[in-house]
């Protein structure tokens, strides 16, 4: 976290509230404990703002770790004021990131019962200005963050291929965008998929099809040698409407990869509290 | 919306995206969908996206509308690449407020229903950096979205009490704190809330009672003539687990204002899309 | 303090001059010494202004303490050229923060005279950008910050009435906002004070009226019931034109809050000085 | 201004408003008026204010206009909603502006009465953050702003002469400081300001030492040629202590610029009133 | 660009000058004309710059244009005050954008010379701060801009192996980082290169190699089937003191890409002049 | 360097990096080698850099220092992840700033061969954002940075004499512009140079005119009393197309400064290398 950060989210929780402050400076000691099980992210950025405040903490916890109802992840010491000051701002970190490692967590297991070498990703639907968090919340429960914005891979979705045309658009990315960049195709057929396949780009997206037509299109990828299911080659992405559900069904179509914006915008909060000992 | 801030969501999304641009500059005309019924919450926002960009809007719908899955909630016509790099942008802003008015929404009608006065209000358990967007969800929705930060209300909770005592902690916010804010307690127990209404506070609330002792509660308060059916004086909050299906229960207790960190942390995003014609 | 405000304040003096340095880097020691008689304010902000410049400080004088002319309120020791980096800026905070302290200090005296209980509070009228301060400062010479912003309280103002009418102007305030925000209105006559009173407010404003008009304000609503002299319920503020002449004449009214823009806009500095020693 | 002033000082007074917002969105039209006669400032930074919120502006005054009680300076129309959000900064810049502006004004014709060349200066004791504005006010009402910042001209001070000795101080100003900037000192005796004379500086400031003792100081300049009545040459300034009563006495003194931190920490705010009409 | 970024770096050159202002506000006209050949880069940048301002442009010129002595890239009228404002930032942008975008364009019809393929790119070696816009420059002369920063592509260089050992290098970046990135592999031998390609990375960079050895390891890679001369599969790159004399010796290796910092460090800028008319 | 500034430059080159970090944390060891001599610049930035990411840094160097190729010029110690954090972003700044400091020592040296009193001074073009540093850079190679920005030393150049004659802008800045700031002229014509002197201005340059005709200029004014060669009184630079060629022909011309901006937009990086040890 940058200084700048630090100090612009504590801002919003706490304004000019200073000079009507009425805990006493005098030290003391808090815990934040877990009220639910599961896995922890968030605590890096939560030492730095206590850091930030002057506040000492203690821990045998690192982000990632399985936590469980009524462990003590962190212990703070320093002014009263400081530690109520921060209180609200920990714990809205802790519980969106934990929340977020610990749906990402259950995704991946349920999706590697059925593909040991699949990646679970995120997308781009996230919380806007809060983005770097929740990506690093991701990878924190072993997914994988997928792009963090435009600028890095270059996607080509449905509304390119309205506006360019997906042929066009393919060449286009070729021309225009630095060959450290990866090219990905978003298709919704078989044949669409073959034809990216055949203007050599480096991600192929099955987007919003059934696990039944995904896998028809990682077979025909695989007959024409653009896909190899030790993970050479082109890679390939299923998207749309997976959930718990259904992404065990769609590991074993042989993608290499899933992602899902329920990562992010369908996860719910980790419990946690702060108290005063 | 401050011009920082749409500069700073759009930086977040699109970086340093400029020069490797592939998407023609030619203008187009786009809609946004819904996917799924709901309460739209964010449009104003979109609208001023769109606004910053160069990018024309026309909708015949208002932020708080009904909205059902097909319904066209705007129409943009701009350059494509405008339109482009915003659209997961706009869609975020529309999804994560959306979500909150339309959770919002269920939560005050349910309330309602066993009691016509009452008020639903969010909490403090926000986004890191996105409360005011999120605060105004839950307004569009129909419910009240409380205290915007520590500045606000002076709410005495129960670490404040560990450290200071009730009594003292009332007293030191009455000496140190404008008298244009109000002093609200959080309480455990029906003896608190006495002890609390005695010393003269603005609001009381019943955190993490059964409905039956927040009921008790109430009552108690009412015989001792601090708060009234109409709504007068003394104002009662009970928080604490409240969801939707234990929220009219709440509602019958007779307090005031019922409040939920649900409302933000448990919405769900709402469905849209957006489609270049 | 921000770090980020330190570093704002001290770009706006010091600019890109390290380039052009004169000043050695070696170590020396300076003190603030007080140049006329006040109330203390500013002292807190000077010595994290010295602090992130690495330059040491050591007091026996807390923010709020009654200074005289000679006292040495301040010794540092650091690198010459950081302490008289820092020299005008901290003086700047010192004048005119304590300058606000000293004469908030005199106001709530004069006013005590008059009625023990009652508050002296700021206004809005400050230094665009400075706000913070200059309530603080009001806040360390005894007097009542009032509220920050538009965002806190709401105040029904003559322009709000002349665009909505009383009664609409209050309705929509109860409707619209927060539980948590109090709500006050500004009345120009006696009539107007019962008819908000009926309206169930939080504070009455008498503005811009005399003394003896407000005085048979505080009386008419203490007949209604709506008032009592120990401070509970309505809460009556008188402005407009209060100055250290009419304070205690004001504060004999009865009411419980006198406000005046004249305790920021009005104050003179208090004059102190450093000295490399 | 630049938009990013305008959004801070917006946001300090205004902050999350937006979702509690009763003023209704209707077009209204409101003027501003004088209370006290004086020079007005701050009309430039009020338009700006007001235009960046789509509020129309007319206006027949201009930035330095003598005005006096009833002059409607500037009428404006918009969404009622904005122009009450804009009405207290735009009258602190006003107030605060034309204020400085005015008591500017006074100290120049009193200066000017005793010695018609002469200029009144400000200083760098402003309030932090606001010294553009209260700089430019000095400006609009006929005074010199004088250096903004450390790193305009260098000014050698008694604590760097306590730190380097007066001669080491401009010798190593000459070597350090650029061609472009002027070296000024204060000195506070007449042999001193010889000194100075001789070491060849651009200014010499004669600091907080009686009008009789500045005139001697410039009369034995220009007996040793380093100073003419017509203004070529070495500049000679006065400072310390100056104010309204004495200000003619130094001004016939000789010298050709008087500064007082007065114009910025001693000015009263001028009186203006934005109404509905 | 954004409107903050054009703030700041008006606010560089301009700062507080406003109240001391010299020039009219009359409007004028004036003219930028090319003082030597090359590649226009920078127009799009400038022409914001004077919008933001309210000065009108018209050119029949577009960034990537070949330019020469005597052109007239853009014609502005406006406020001269505000023309005279813009006239070095946009002189400085041009200067550094179009010097960048010709030493590019050189480099690339050199080296196509000898490889009609090739793609010759920058680094990370800009200036601090105005990265954006040098990478831009790149891409206008027809380079391609090569990675943002670190968080594009992966590329592990020498300090990266020296800390983790290739092998392991390669196989952290295959776990931690998103399939969505790039991993490049710096090596300084033709048997790493073999290495690196048996560990399946995406691009293989030969750094400080003379072009013989580059040579020699295209052809090992191609024998051992990992790169073609049509482009696809592993992507080589050269890098290591290559210039204008020697960038097509390097080009006819048969690499497909050419990386040099001299792009942007070694550009000399065009010279344009901005004159009133 | 302000923390903003550190975390700005950082978050260019660095920006979300953190969670797909591939580099350990574990300590290790590096060194900054010179790969070809120069006179050293930015070892004071780049230790606040390190010092910012609780990186150890030890140096027997200091800015200004004479190096030459394999002078380990910085050894630091700490975390391998912050080190190769920070190592490209230190290398930028050394590399340009040393670039600058080590052409501008060569200008130097060559001109006081002519003259050994004469100034050597930069311009202002700058790359927009980097021109603290680079102007810090000159300074650092015995130059003078000259005007920072407009604000600074008023310079009334050809586009302002067409606007408003050389006459009336003079009197214009003379009025309007502080007694604290220089006014210089930029002439064409040896008549214009001494037109200007006598109307008392600070400073003359000799704008785009040969050697010769300089020279004529300087006696000319010698002739009128307007210049000395020992350095009082008015200063005259020379500007336009000064390189290290023609240097000493223009600094035996006996102007007192000679300004070129080819010491920044001409100065090539100076070469170094980060290794980890």
């Amino acid at each position: 976290m940058l200084l700048k950060e630090i100090e612009a989210f504590l801002e919003e929780d706490v304004g000019h509230e200073d000079y009507e402050e009425i805990v006493p400076e005098a030290e003391c000691k808090a815990e934040i404990e877990v009220k639910e099980g599961g896995v922890l992210a968030g605590l890096d950025e939560v030492k730095q703002i206590f850091n930030y405040l002057g506040v000492l903490c203690a821990t045998e916890f690192e982000d990632g770790a399985q936590i469980k109802e009524g462990d003590v992840i962190l212990r703070v010491q320093g002014a009263g004021m400081k530690i109520l000051k921060a209180e609200r701002l920990v714990l809205n970190f802790l519980g969106r990131m934990s929340g977020i490692a610990t749906l990402t967590d259950r995704f991946v297991k349920e999706a590697r019962r059925a593909n040991a070498r699949i990646r679970v990703a995120g997308t781009r639907k996230t919380t806007p200005g809060f983005r770097k968090y929740e990506k690093k919340a991701i990878a924190i429960g072993g997914g994988d963050p997928h792009r963090f914005g435009l600028y890095e891979a270059v996607i080509i979705k449905d509304n390119y291929i309205k506006l360019m045309g997906l042929e066009n658009a393919i060449k286009k990315a070729k021309e225009k965008v630095s060959f450290t960049r990866k090219i990905e195709v978003e298709v919704e057929s078989i044949e669409d998929a073959l034809k990216a396949a055949e203007l050599d780009v480096d991600i192929i997206m099955f987007d919003n099809m059934s696990a039944k037509d995904v896998k028809a299109g990682v077979q025909l990828l695989e007959e024409h040698g653009f896909h190899t299911r030790t993970g050479t080659g082109l890679i390939l992405e299923a998207s749309g409407e997976i959930n718990l559900s259904n992404v065990s069904e769609f590991a074993a179509t042989g993608v290499d990869v899933l992602s899902s914006g329920m990562l992010t915008y369908g996860a719910k909060w980790l419990g946690f509290s702060l108290d005063v000992v």
